[in-house]
């Protein structure tokens, strides 16, 4: 029996107290600044608003950030449950406390760009800002998994990746469930990367669903074109991936998170959208108030490429799916343009 | 101006008159005999009864196969047509009467398995069937690409293989158009095994939805597990690529060609069905009169896989979701166990 100590009760880490409580352990759910009606609404009636499921009735005990020490105090695990957006919040204010004993792990995917176009997982990130010879164990979960199905107990698997095996199996036997099933790497550039350009991709993807559909939104739609775009995207995934440092065989990563990633929610819903021809800030205007990592990593990843061609490390006509989903978040390009024949390649 | 004569008068080749009448060229469908139906339809009216369009006003000459001989002479490149079902008859009939200055093209994708377990693809098939001497130049198209959809002038980005780049150049020539994207490769195994292998992940990953839709349809579809059989689809795809002596980065194709399959008709179906509980004997009877090349493609790879194990060149255990798919077609064994423990992976 662990204590689990959740930082952020947002959809996905509050998904996990499912398997985890189902195995016997108590999650200590910690609502960040933005989740305090999460938190009291958990508190009160049990229920989780933005998940829209009943938590698991026992073993889940909530906290408002005040008392996140408290909810620190005699964890065996931390779970960083923030969004992309609440990443510098959480280094600023949780990493600092976290005691060194205490393995972390992080279910918020992606990655950030420095200024040589040099691309950076979340973890590594976290090991950066730890204060001078503090020593924490970073892990981190990857893979095609949707936080209401999750809560809904359907089978999913997934990967958490960390530098120590034995750390890994230890977080696995906390969480593993007969639905909830879970691989282990030590090559945390590799999944780490896989994971977190999958929503660029899939943005890209679902800019033909929009396409086909039309403006008016009465189309309907094609599967030739999207998987046009799935086969460039798994193509550039696994040219970044290499990149990276990654091992290669991190594509079944990519692939199988790409695949949920066109179906799920938000980056599906932005994609869709500028398919269908609204500009970038319309179709924003349009799904007001959502967090939308699609385009932060898409903006990302694309600046990156662009300092590492500079610096002759890559081929911008070698990511010609990325730049073009860049173009129409930033640069104002018509999705329609999708440059097809760039995708065209000739191997002998 | 080019003059193709293409043998099978069914769905995929057919719409690929579009681009090539596009282009100014002349198409000579050839029906085979079980395809009367179809040209006599085609010369009356220009409607393409399976496919359910109208095909090109101007441009398609109909041949019942008795006129072969006539059709094949002056001919700059031949179709091979046919289904998988017909891929014998193809090479009985029409082989031996190719002349060999033209070019063949086929769009049959499949595999066979030799006794050892060796699979080869349909060009080195033909290429064995070919009397001595006979320097006949086999090429294919592979990548996801569905008839209606190339019909309807959607994208399509698909993949010419050959073993000589000039002769691919001239058939992309043939066929390229705005919206039919062509890749070519001389990595004719490559590219043959990564296509072929997609139709028995397809109903893998399609059990997924029948299990989340259940025996009596009125269930939800769910993405984690499909996202999860898919990975795993990816990932037996690649080790077998490998195995065949394909590049590797034909798993691009594999992945692509996967999604497509998995929206796509009759695969989706089976696997749907089986998924929702019914044994292969009713499922196969609610689809009666289909042909269905992924069991086809499932059952030679599960062997093949098998009588490689024999020799100790493959482990089984590398294969769960292939072996989990023929047991169900060929054993009777549920749908409902899918091994998901023996996906989860360790990469230390």
């Amino acid at each position: 029996m662990k204590i689990i100590t959740t930082i952020g009760a947002g959809q996905m880490a509050s998904a996990l107290s499912f398997p985890a409580v189902e195995n016997g352990n108590t999650v200590r759910l910690v609502g960040t600044p933005l989740d305090r009606d999460i938190i009291n609404t958990g508190k009160s009636k049990g229920f989780h608003p933005t998940l829209k499921r009943q938590l698991p009735e026992n073993g889940i005990e909530y906290y408002q950030i005040e008392d996140v020490e408290r909810a620190l105090k005699g964890a065996d695990v931390v779970i960083c449950g923030v969004s992309s957006f609440g990443i510098d919040w959480f280094v600023d204010n949780i990493l600092p406390i976290i005691p060194e004993d205490i393995p972390l792990l992080s279910v918020t995917k992606g990655m950030l760009d420095m200024e040589d176009g040099t691309m950076i997982n979340y973890p590594e990130y976290f090991e950066s800002k730890l204060v001078s010879n503090k020593n924490l164990s970073i892990n981190a979960i990857g893979g095609p998994c949707t936080s209401y199905e999750l809560a809904d107990k359907d089978h999913s698997l997934v990967t958490f990746c960390g530098k120590n095996i034995e750390t890994l199996r230890m977080l696995k036997n906390i969480f593993e469930a007969p639905y909830y099933h879970i691989s282990l790497s030590t090559d945390v550039k590799g999944v780490e990367c896989a994971v977190a350009l999958k929503n660029a991709y899939a943005l890209g993807v679902s800019l033909a669903i929009g396409l086909a559909i039309g403006r008016d939104g009465s189309g309907i739609e094609h599967y030739n074109s999207q998987a046009g775009l799935f086969g460039q995207g798994v193509r550039e995934m696994k040219h970044l991936l290499k990149i990276a440092g990654g091992g290669e065989d991190n594509i079944v990563l990519s692939a199988g998170d790409l695949y949920v990633t066109v179906f799920g929610g938000r980056t599906r819903k932005i994609g869709t959208l500028l398919g269908r021809g609204f500009s970038f800030e319309e179709a924003m205007e349009q799904l007001k108030g959502v967090t939308l990592e699609s385009i932060v990593i898409a903006t990302r990843t694309a600046r990156g490429v662009r300092h590492m061609a500079e610096r002759g490390i890559v081929k911008l006509e070698e990511f010609p799916l990325l730049l073009h989903v860049d173009n129409i978040i930033n640069s104002g390009a018509s999705a329609a343009d999708i440059p097809w024949q760039s995708f065209e390649t000739e191997k002998f």
